[in-house]
Order: structure tokens, then C-alpha cells, then sequence
């Protein structure tokens, strides 16, 4: 199948390209490249050492992989470039991973958030209005956020994107039953995108038969997978800096450098994560079993487990013997919260979760432990505040 | 009351200025004039002769109205100088009806599509952070769609913004009750505008404690106003052509012409609308009851009255002896649909609202003759159908 693979230089589109170019497919990156940009404006690095696209893409074909496409456009901004290369490549499916991807990058400062919004917005609509100009049938799998619906505790378990409700008339009447979208309730700027990008994606369905999964995640934690494991120059990414660190991947890396591990607030949030292995799993189960033209968009919780952050906090504490350190939370949420997610279709897609266990924790820590002489330790907590939150009186 | 007045060289927003300028309140326009640009590139104008906006502006204070400032700022794109010039004029409130209002338009072709959702979207998301990073307490209040909710029977009473529902579980077991976003169902990319910049409202409402107020207006309709006619140098647009003319100007002028009133498919579309002597009255009624900060975003359907668009035909085509003539819809709605809609808001700003009666009718048909010679009659009708819409299979 033809995939072009939007975002595909990240830490999520790079071992998925891999992945889908070692089952045959045809892969296509197309990559503004504003991850790098972003992390030599902030001075922050990836832990594991990364090679450029273009060696990355070189490595893969010396080591036997299928030549890779690579193509650097800001779909944001250049809508007449996606259009042409979509009519040029005409793929069959499009995996659109290509959005700013922090929350706290997201809040950090206007031009952040605005950097954001526009980057994550105008791309998705780039990408759809570009499938529709050029006839192009092309399955849409964006990545989505499972914390588009906020971090209150919601009382029910999240469904996957719609929910059955019945209306309740001025006379307390009930109406009858429906399905419809279930509320969003963003609390960043990036939950806020990803929340605009569904909206979208529905639109498009709708109004012009595009095909869309939207698959809406968990943090993502994990480092390697089989096919960046194969040469130094395919490694991933590995971010545990405050900005762009997922929370499970900076625990380890505090670990491996006997360093406290830090909870933001009171660690009594919980979280929906998913390992890397399993994001590329459900990729390929979503890839395989597109939505029917004129379906609305299917929606994919895409989450492993719902874990307390002080659960994580204390495994990781305990494996390596340092100790927990508690700091102001930087983010606008609730102090606690709970969370009960449906992940049917990850289940449906046959992806037996891989859970933060102790073995998984150990052999984390582990990676961390071999790449710690490239750890920039002033990067290992956040040194300040939202600075643009204003708390409403 | 210090009022920022975006899009105040509009339809909407010129005659919203001089009443509120009337009223004793401090009046600031910013317009990007993008509304006369696209009337050059499309080759269509207004009715009546309008005035530049300058000259608009002069006229006002010769006949002693208060000074009116003036920015042209594309705010959607100069994020700073909008940020600039709130942090100079300190706006009390600021009015949002800079966006691109036709629904034609948007479905026009790539690039007005494209255009409407950048200039819309990225317009909503730049006022609300421009009030955030100066510190700007201003209520905003953003001109909404009735719209966003799709034009399908829903078989209950639009309700102002919010529904109550309760969750049906997977047993169906019902849920407590509670209080959620109506869910949206933007059949244009005009509409989808909207519904993004709802959510835009509400992330800023809730996060940010940003005051805000959404009138999702109806199809607006009427010519001037008492301030308006003062000086030919102060009238208000007027548009009937298909891309921004609304219903019942298009109508009023086609049997001010004596040629056929021209009526989308079946005509059987219930579609709701509001004089705009109502518009000013409730933009006047929101201004004067701003939420609390901390509260959501207040929603106001703006609407006067729903109508079916056969019985606004027939009543034209009977005051002027003329035919009514069915035309291909150009747009993608369903044939026919009922409308109801809660308009409590309306009629507790003291709105008394004016209905398109005989007698009002029969006015506009009058006013709309004593600029026939204006008329260009190619424009009286649509020649193309939406050219970028690929039905689904």
C-alpha cells in the first residue's frame, strides 16, 4: 500500500514509518522537521542520539529496507505542496502524526500556542482539503488525544469518541435515544488542537466521504523497537526533558541516574499510556481495517493502561532507590483525578497491552543506564511556571 | 464603554459601530477589508453604493457623531499588532464579526475554503490570546452560526448552546443527568468555522477566565439603519448576489426587478433569520449582561424567527406579480428539514423581534427600487454549482 507518513522524522511517525515499510509497504515521510527546530531553539536534546532524516532514511536501505520517500514540507503553511506531492504520490493511506506534540511546549508562551494551534490545525485541514482536490481515496489515520475530554473524573468509562445519551426536555422529559460526538473539555492548547483536528475530521467524513480513524492516545512511553534496533543510525528519539519528556520515559531516565523522580502536584492523577510497541500495533490494525466511505470518523482510545502517576512514581523509586520528590505542577489540571478509558478496538486489533511491569520498568532504566553520559541533567526538571496562564477570579 | 469593533466595516459590523458610537460608547474598528477585496476579485458589489471606510468615518463626525478609531489589521495573520493595539485602546468589550460570513464562499473553491478557515479559525484564536498576554478583561462577543448544529430535523427545540442529557451505559442503563456542549454538525466549512471557534471560546473561557459570548446568528436580513440613514455617506451593504446576498435582500430585489424569485431545490429548508435592527439590539443586550468571569461561554441563538424558505418566496413573488423559479441547490443541505429553535435570550435583551411581515416586505421591495439602476442582473442568480464537493459512495 502506498502510506505517506506526515510527521515521520517523531518519535512516533519514524519507527512507524520503519515498521510499514518493512511489511511492504510504500512510504512516503513528509516532515517540516519543526521537532528538531523546536529542540535547538529550547537546548534540548534527545538522550539517544539521532541522525538526520536523510541518514536515517540511507541507514534503512543499507541494511536491506525498501528506499523511503522523504519530502520536507510545512503542510501548515504550503497547502499547493502537500496538494501537488498527494496527486504525485497518490497514497492509499495517510498517517498524519505531523502536530506539535507537547502540552507544556503548547503553553509555554503566546507564540508557542499560537505555533501550535496553526501547525496542528491548518495541517489537518491542508491534508483533508488536499485528499479532496485531488480525488485522492486515501484513509486518514490521525493521532489524536485520549485528554481531549479533560482530566475531571467523568463518574463512566470514556468511549471510543461517541457516546448514547438521551435528551432531557425543560420538563424533565426524556427524549429518545442517540449517539453523538461525547463533549470535549481541552485544559492546554495542544488538547485544544486535537479536539479542532476531530471537528475536522468530521467535517471531511461527512461532507466528503473521506475516510478518517482518528486514534486518540495515551503518553506514549517506550524507546527501541525491532527496526530501529537494527543500526545506530535508525534509533528513535528518547525526550525526558520537562517540555517533550512522556512521563514514563523521564522516570526511567531519573532511575538510571539515581536522580528523585519527580511528580508534578499531588501524583494523584492517572493517566492513560501506551507503549511504543503497541502504538505501532494499532496503527497497523487501524491501517487494516479502514472505515467504510461515509462512515463518520472511527474512533480508537489508544491506551495500554490507566495508571496513578504516584503508582509509576513508586515503582521506579523502588527499582532504583531513589527517592520521590513532589513539585508545583506546571500544568493546568486537577490536583487528582480518575480515569477509565474503553479500548476495545486496541483489543479488537489484537494487541496484547504492553503494561509498565517490573520487568518493562527494569529493562527501561537499563536503556536509560547506557545512554546516561548524554543526559543534560539541568533538563531533568522544569525550572518554571506557565507564564501565560491567567486563573480566572 | 470602550468597544473594539472587529470586521466594523461589514454588513453587521458598520452599522453596529455607529449605534454603539451613538450610544456614548468609545468605538475602535479594526477590519482586515478583506469583505471589499473579495467583492472586487469576484467582481460583485453591493447594491447600494458604499463609501470608503475613512470617508464612512468622516461622515460620522460631520454630522456630530463621536471620532471613530480605524485600524486595517488582518488579525488572523498579525497576531502582534492586534495584541499592539489592544494593549493601547484597553477594549472594555470587542465585538468579533471578522470573519468571513458567506457560506457560497467557503465551498467556493480550494482556496476560499481554505482562506475561510485560516481567516476565521486563526482571527478567533488571535483576539483571545491577544486579551490573555495583555491582561485584557474584555468580554468578547463572537457572532456565532444558528448553523453549526447541521440543517437536519432534529425533532426538538434547538436549545441555547447547552442540552441536558444523561449517558446511556453499555446496559442501558441511564446516567445522571447533566449539562453538555450541543454537539455541532457543520454541513460548510463556513459552519465548520464556527464550530472551531466555539471551542476556541471555551478553552479560553474555562482556562484562561476569558468572558464571552456567542450569538449564533441566523440569516440576517433588512437594509438600513436609523443611524445609517443619516448620510448616503454612512448606508450599509447591500448584497444579493449568490455568494453573499442572504434570502430575503435577494428576494427583496429580485421583485424590486420584476424578474423570478429564485428558490434552492425544493424550497421546503426551514432556515431561521433576524432583522438587523434585532442584531443590533441583542449585540446591544449582550454588552449589556457580559458573564462572569469564570462562567462558560454564553450562548444566544440569535434568531427572530424560523421560516420555510416557500412561504418567504410566495409572500415576494405575490407583493410584485412575479414568478417563483426552482434552481439546483448549490449547496450541500438536506431538501428540506424543520427548524426550531429556543430564542429566550432574544427576548430577554427586550428584543421585539421583526418578523418579514407584508408591510416589512413591502418596505424593503421599495427600498431595494430606488437602487435598481444599481443592479447588476448577472449576478441575480448562481451559475455554478459547488465545484470541490465529492459526494461519498
Amino acid at each position: 500500500m502506498r502510506v505517506m507518513v506526515i510527521g515521520g522524522d517523531g518519535y512516533c511517525g519514524w519507527p512507524t514509518a520503519l515498521r510499514l515499510s518493512r511489511r511492504g509497504h510504500d512510504i512516503c515521510i513528509v516532515d517540516n522537521l519543526s521537532r528538531r527546530r523546536i529542540g535547538r531553539d529550547l537546548g534540548i536534546e534527545s538522550l539517544v542520539p539521532i541522525a538526520t532524516l536523510s541518514d536515517r532514511i540511507t541507514a534503512w536501505s543499507e541494511i536491506g529496507g525498501a528506499p523511503i520517500k522523504q519530502y520536507e514540507i510545512d503542510i501548515a503553511e504550503n497547502a499547493e505542496a502537500l496538494a501537488d506531492l498527494v496527486t504525485q504520490f497518490r497514497p492509499e493511506a495517510v498517517i498524519h502524526f505531523g502536530e506539535q506534540r507537547s502540552v507544556p511546549y503548547s503553553m509555554m508562551d503566546p507564540s508557542a500556542g499560537l505555533f501550535t494551534v496553526r501547525n496542528n490545525m491548518m495541517g489537518t485541514i491542508n491534508l483533508l482539503e488536499a485528499l479532496v482536490r485531488t480525488k485522492t481515496d486515501a484513509h486518514v489515520i490521525h493521532l489524536g488525544s485520549i485528554g481531549v475530554y479533560g482530566y475531571e473524573t467523568l463518574g463512566y468509562e470514556i468511549p471510543e469518541g461517541y457516546q448514547r445519551v438521551r435528551n432531557v426536555d425543560a420538563n424533565g422529559n426524556l427524549g429518545p435515544e442517540q449517539e453523538t460526538l461525547h463533549p470535549f473539555n481541552p485544559l492546554s492548547k495542544y488538547h485544544l488542537t486535537k479536539a479542532l483536528d476531530h471537528l475536522g475530521l468530521a467535517y471531511y467524513a461527512e461532507q466528503h466521504g473521506i475516510r478518517a480513524t482518528d486514534l486518540c492516545q495515551g503518553a506514549v512511553w517506550g524507546a527501541e523497537t525491532p527496526e530501529t534496533r537494527r543500526d545506530p543510525r535508525l534509533a528513535n528519539r528518547f525526550d525526558y526533558d520537562p517540555i517533550y519528556g512522556t512521563v514514563v520515559n523521564r522516570f526511567a531516565l531519573q532511575a538510571a541516574l539515581d536522580k528523585p523522580i519527580s511528580v508534578y502536584g499531588t501524583g494523584e492523577q492517572t493517566r492513560a499510556i501506551i507503549h511504543m510497541d503497541d502504538v505501532l500495533d494499532c496503527v497497523e490494525g487501524a491501517l487494516a481495517a479502514p472505515p467504510e466511505r461515509g462512515d463518520r470518523v472511527r474512533v480508537v482510545n489508544q491506551i495500554a493502561e490507566c495508571v496513578s502517576i504516584n503508582a509509576l512514581a513508586s515503582l521506579f523509586a523502588e527499582l532504583s532507590g531513589v527517592e520521590i520528590m513532589h513539585l508545583p505542577t506546571p500544568r493546568s489540571e486537577p490536583d487528582e483525578n480518575e480515569l477509565i478509558a474503553n479500548n476495545q478496538s486496541v483489543l479488537e486489533f489484537g494487541v496484547e497491552p504492553t503494561l509498565v511491569s517490573r520487568e518493562n520498568a527494569t529493562d527501561l532504566i537499563e536503556f536509560a543506564r547506557r545512554f546516561a553520559d548524554f543526559a543534560d541533567e539541568t533538563q531533568l526538571y522544569p525550572v518554571t511556571q506557565s507564564p501565560d496562564l491567567v486563573p480566572a477570579s
